[in-house]
């Protein structure tokens, strides 16, 4: 097998444009045997960044907020789409700003995922960042109520082992940061 | 802010019926504050199971291939859909067979994530498998030549750590089974 065995893509269509959240097409591909398949649906949602803010005293910052695909709250990271032309550092520092009222003093890239490798919706571009605080009281939330929760390092250490966040971004980016940090 | 705050679904209309693989809604919601939402989409993928299997030897089996989101190959912990009826472990060790050529003597669950707390996007049901071993050739996949790799432990963790595992469930898999195994 090289790594010359891409898919060719034959045709590309447009389903649903919910601009700019998400776009979704049906892709045709030939495969390296010479099959086609057809409708591979693909999903466009924008690149998105996740902070795990760490404040001077040990605890971490997250958000809780109404999460549509659980129908219910969530505990999660600060996270949210970069805007055009922004850096995901950039977007990461403003959405820490505007959903905790947060700033942090030093940045650390833990790297770009992909969430789902066939379909795509969108890439995490997850931080760690240390030196965090609260000097601003939080904006609301573009759809509904954020409410702005700080947790021992530790805690968040336990219940992210027990499956605790079951946002995969923020599970993701807890276990990088936890690594970075040597916790 | 109580958890009574839900949003109010007033409509749900299909957009693309891609079954098994894939559904995509436009919702209609309705705000705790009144305001009105339309053409929320919702993107249903299947629930899939991701194992991390380690041998005896403290290697950590991968799969390897071509990959639509990326347009490139591809290092991923073995890792495909619940069929129906099946159960998430169930579905995690055909997987490894099947792709691998792999079974394993322990399993562990460690966690169930949604991929997209806004959209859905799939969950993942995430294993650990401690004495694996590769007991038979791996089939071919679904859509494309896979090829199975091994690597020790100390190197996943390296790679992992420096953001080299992009596919996010397998980063997020990696990074709950070294806290799992203490390593």
């Amino acid at each position: 097998m090289s790594d010359e065995q891409r898919w060719q893509r034959l045709d590309k269509r447009l389903v649903a444009d919910r601009s700019p959240f998400a776009r979704v097409y049906d892709l045709d591909f030939c495969l390296p045997d010479g099959r086609v398949i057809t409708n591979w649906l693909q999903v466009d949602l924008p690149p998105f960044a996740v902070t795990f803010p760490l404040t001077e005293a040990d605890e971490v910052i997250f958000v809780r907020q109404y999460r549509q695909a659980v129908d219910g709250y969530l505990l999660e990271l600060s996270a949210g789409h970069l805007e055009a032309g922004e850096s995901a550092q950039d977007a990461a520092a403003r959405e820490l700003y505007e959903e905790c009222g947060a700033v942090a003093a030093e940045w650390q890239f833990l790297g770009r995922y992909v969430m789902d490798a066939n379909r795509g919706c969108g890439w995490a571009h997850i931080f760690l960042a240390r030196g965090a605080q609260i000097v601003a009281p939080a904006d609301s939330g573009d759809v509904g109520e954020i409410s702005v929760h700080r947790l021992p390092l530790g805690e968040v250490r336990r219940r992210w082992a027990a499956g605790e966040f079951v946002s995969a971004p923020t599970a993701l980016a807890i276990g990088l940061a936890l690594a970075a940090l040597g916790r």
